[in-house]
């Protein structure tokens, strides 16, 4: 067992615990609670424990470290500009303000260390048990003898809040299902959480819960003894079978004075007051007298003016070139480790050229030319129910795809999303490609971005559409993160028949049209179906297919247009499906069944003499963003339009036929002080005002 | 202890499985596994352990079951009608058929004995454990020596399914904070999901899980050992400190030939073949003697089309008397159990006038005058954010009445919604109002719906708003069963700031507008939010209160107009906040804190000589259902409208402005085959046709 420096590792500790306190002071605004407790435990493992590559933060056989308690970013901050990742200390400076790089919780960016995207609790850990899962299927495709391409080890750091998240235990228990010996969770336990003690709310026995999950656990009860926290992981990461915890009792706010162990540290800054305390009493010292001089930090009054100034200067926080390049020498080792894994490449490609070949083609996202043209060319033999239609095309293309991988939570029977062909993944076997998740919707969606995060796997994930609301946080996510994440919900209306009210989804349809960056398709028939899937292949970022349990319309399938035309109007948003004329009395639009069902009374009123189109939209977010097909599909406002969708647009249709100009929000928000968000995104009253001029020209 | 009367019971559990596999194979859908592994538990409860009354199926200290694993529904409706409520064989029959009494998952009737809603899974075991914290909440405030008025126990069956799910562990993990031994869960443990073996999916030690959460575990190894089921249930039952759970192991399809133990059983029919082989083999044997005859019963062949023609007839099941004499021997303990409860409440009301009264001012749901008057009323001395007007105004609303009770997801420093001056419940004090939910929004959603369910309680949660996706099944839940529970989401919009886009609702807000039978208010000022409160407490169902975390412009607060009025505006939908003329040039129309930036960006163009009208839209769901309120506020569709909100329309905007006729879904669905919910709802060629021409004219 290597010997640790346990100095140096507080000396790193305390500058992470400076940078924590001292950006947070300058946004008024953060969580310094999780960084000052764990500063020391993130210098350990950046210092000795994790395989990285600032210069190369996509190196595939990288270990991932995730923060799940994601409030706590300027951990995470202060740790990756430390072990030297691109981010600086104007970046630091500038934590949470508009257009930094450093928002309020860490967002998706692996140049720069910061794996996932986290803050909404729980989801972190989810997402690193999909990663952890990753690194399996890997190493069961890819690793020979001799050459272990893939044996990354995935760390996470989990609070309270994630612990008692239900979706960390749907994860956990997939976890110890699978007995992913790759994932080492770390359990900041601090007994404080934002109301207060957890006494109030937690009287678990966190560490026999994730024993009777499968899970080895350890513990280490003072965070302050590094070494035995060193070594307790090390014991952890060598050990086999089980995905590991190591509980750790840490303190709250440690390193300040009145604050320390205290509720009120987690999401407020400490004040100047602290800053000073810590200054003087901290590893800092010596920073603080070169920058002020000793006098000045001995006492506290002048010292507070000091540091004052300094942050009312926006002068950036101090350099620590000790603590930074101390924690830098993880380089010696790690730039052997790196190079190596680089020349086991190579060598791999000369040994196994056809493997290299198949690792070549799982990193490459490029859609092959040959499904391309299939997808286009998808026919049915006869009209079916679109979730038949997803399993057949989804078939497709996993036959030609093989970083296609996923699963349902137990409605494989149902919603027919599966690897045809391959097996199960399980603990003793990682090859197959089909991921059984159990009836955790939650978890799975989670751990589905997980498998999305690396951009090599294109997962996909299944369950019933009513369940969405499962999972909405992982979709949301997905999309926030722009990932290739295809979700399959079927049973998509009211059509579910006799399971009655609670199984069929009503305000689903819409409910995602309204999420930023996704795209929602609900296909009438076989070639919508392809196209759909086509489009998630092609596109960048996450893709919702829903399927009918029933079968479609005969009418829906008898479009004859070419294809690729076909496919060039259903990636704007929909297509004539059927007419009898140009210059129609009426015009009737609907999306997945009810466009069959538009065809249908659209013959109907045609046969009565109506001159009538029937429209399929394809997705009503990309016909909306693109208004000229709109136009061309749904007429100029004057042609009576008839939508029919069985689903519900309450509230929003008191609209529907106003002459009404919208102000409202298209994107996910971003990290800055609520004054400018309000003012980028244009709600202030002079810019309100300025729009209406507009719309009244 | 008792000796059961293992013969009876297990002839009783086989006309539970009778009519299970006999409804199941008329309607062609639904789940026999459930029903026909825990037929005889049921027997077993209904018969010996709950107390009820199927006359009173609202009594005050009834004990509760729960069928947590709601698609087994046959079970319940088989047990319910056995037990003397009132739901005839008839309406058994009509299973799953268009407006029966029996639809494919339980819902809400306690009239019939059926608790809560249940299917999506989980939901059903965490609202076991809002009902049995409201069981100590009475107790703790109304027991007094010798009059223990209400000390029901509330029992749940769940499978693996439920345990699999995070809401039920997060609620589990809540009752073992609490302590809850009123609550007694089974754990229906047979191996099979709707996929296959639980081996794929699930190998934790679910017994040991519980015990760490703080439960009283045991063990049924053999169900078919129901004097073990009883005696361990008593022993459980009358245990102290713990809520309790009992893992039996069941055999999923119990009584059937060959479909007995595999997951084919859990959700399809279980066909004809299987139904003779069950009549043959089963005590159900002299039942279906009687009716056709001893040598039909003993060839199958005869058999089959026996009753293959019954079906066809739709003739009722098959009554057995004896079965149901025997769960009803039930009333003989029950009966005297309920009239002394009743004498019991008469000695109360005699000896502790006081207590009585308070207790039928908790079970009165009217409003008190005086805190009408107040809300009505209500002001604030300066503008502020409305998180802060809702802690407010709840404090009033929590005065007046003792009903309201509720408390956050660990945010209640943030959310503001809090009984102030109350304590926290804990396990051994129910005295208080406030509870902590720890940092669990789903089990907290589900809990709150168990707290509303018997229309006493009136429940409060909250968080903020965009964690409303870890908890949208329970809000759903509440609108779907039309229950009393106020949902208080805080930081509405990208005012959030800091936080960033994690943090910062943009589609939510009309992803609730979407969900049928929910009222959500986005108050703009102090009198809105005070409307918005005594809104629900007048009606009849669940009711979303939005708060900004920001401050609210300070012309929000200016209107003048006489309240009462207001208020009738208020639930219409909206009011005209400012003007300077009755024939606008344009109409500017908000939400929340962008109905303030309304009201300023019309004074500014108001000064550049524009007329304008500025809308405080209280509720978009409540103004598009007045079309009158709508034209009077909105405008006749011919002044340009400029509607602002800080929120995502996408998707539905693509129709604001166009000429369209909407044919979409307003209710919840409903359990029927599809075709006949699609003609229900009007999605067929010839209504949607029909629908057509009416636009035409």
């Amino acid at each position: 067992m290597v010997e640790i420096d346990v100095n140096k590792v507080k000396m790193a500790g305390d500058y992470i615990r400076y940078l924590a306190i001292e950006c947070i002071e300058r946004s008024q605004s953060g969580h310094p609670g999780l960084p000052l407790g764990c500063a020391d435990l993130g210098a350990v493992l950046y210092r000795y424990m994790l395989r990285y590559n600032p210069e190369d933060g996509h190196w595939l056989n990288r270990d991932r470290f995730i923060l799940s308690a994601g409030h706590g970013s300027m951990f995470l901050y202060g740790l990756v500009h430390s072990a030297g990742y691109k981010l600086g200390l104007e970046d630091l400076s500038a934590f949470r303000q508009y257009k930094s790089r450093t928002p309020g919780h860490p967002e998706h960016e692996p140049e720069i260390g910061i794996e996932t995207t986290t803050g909404p609790l729980g989801q972190g850990f989810a997402n690193a048990v999909g990663v952890a899962i990753e690194g399996k299927m890997m190493a069961a495709r890819f690793n020979r003898d001799g050459f272990p391409l893939f044996d990354y080890n995935v760390y996470t750091i989990m609070g309270d809040g994630c612990t008692m998240e239900g979706v960390a235990y749907e994860a956990a228990s997939v976890a110890g299902h699978l007995g992913l010996d790759n994932l080492i969770a770390i359990y900041d336990s601090n007994d404080i959480t934002i109301d207060g003690n957890t006494s109030i709310t937690l009287s678990e026995d966190v560490a026999k819960r994730y024993e009777a999950m499968g899970w080895q656990v350890a513990r280490c009860d003072k965070a302050s003894d590094l070494q035995d926290f060193y070594s307790k992981m090390k014991q952890l990461v060598q050990a086999k079978g089980k995905p590991k915890l190591l509980v750790v009792r840490t303190t709250i706010g440690e390193g300040l004075d009145k604050m320390k162990g205290s509720h009120k540290i987690h999401g407020s800054p400490a004040g100047l007051d602290e800053i000073v305390y810590f200054l003087q009493h901290s590893t800092m010292r010596p920073v603080a007298e070169l920058a002020y001089g000793a006098e000045v930090v001995d006492d506290p009054a002048r010292l507070k003016d000091a540091e004052a100034k300094r942050i009312a200067a926006k002068e950036p926080p101090f350099a620590h070139p000790d603590a930074t390049m101390f924690v830098r020498e993880a380089w010696q080792w790690n730039g052997e480790i790196y190079t190596k894994w680089k020349k086991m490449l190579e060598e791999y490609k000369g040994k196994f050229p056809a493997d290299y070949e198949r690792l070549m083609k799982l990193t490459s996202s490029a859609v092959p030319a040959s499904l391309k043209e299939k997808l286009l060319a998808y026919k049915e033999s006869k009209p079916d129910a679109t979730r038949n239609i997803s399993g057949n095309v989804l078939a497709l293309c996993c036959e030609e795809m093989p970083q296609i991988v996923g699963g349902s939570a137990d409605l494989v029977g149902s919603t027919k999303a599966t690897v045809k062909g391959s097996q199960y993944i399980n603990r003793d076997d990682f090859r197959g490609r089909n991921i059984a998740f159990g009836i955790r919707e939650h978890g799975m969606g989670s751990i589905g971005n997980g498998l999305a995060l690396n951009g090599v796997l294109m997962p996909f994930t299944s369950t019933f559409f009513t369940f969405l609301d499962y999972m909405k946080p992982a979709v949301r996510l997905a999309a926030l993160m722009k990932i290739k994440h295809l979700f399959v919900f079927t049973h998509d209306s009211i059509y579910v028949g006799e399971d009655g009210p609670t199984h069929q989804p009503i305000e689903h349809l819409n409910s995602l049209r309204l999420v930023p960056d996704l795209v929602t398709f609900r296909p009438a028939n076989d070639f919508e179906t392809a196209f759909a899937y086509l489009y998630f292949l092609e596109c960048k970022g996450p893709v919702v297919i829903l399927g009918s349990r029933q079968n479609m319309p005969a009418s829906a399938y008898e479009v004859t247009a070419d294809r690729a035309g076909l496919y060039a109007e259903f990636k704007k948003g929909g297509y004539v499906a059927w007419s009898n004329g140009d210059a129609p009395d009426v015009i009737l639009a609907g999306t997945g069944s009810e466009a069959g069902l538009a065809i249908d009374a659209a013959k109907k009123l045609a046969a009565e003499g109506k001159k009538v189109r029937a429209v399929s939209i394809s997705s009503l977010e990309l016909l909306e963003a693109n208004q000229d097909q709109k136009k061309k599909l749904l007429g100029d406002g004057k042609t009576p339009l008839v939508m029919v969708e069985a689903a519900s647009h309450r509230g929003m249709s008191a609209f529907y036929g106003s002459n009404v100009t919208l102000i409202d929000i298209r994107e996910f928000g971003l990290s800055a002080p609520a004054e400018k968000v309000a003012e980028h995104f244009g709600f202030t009253a002079d810019k309100v005002a300025s729009r209406v001029k507009v719309a009244l020209k």
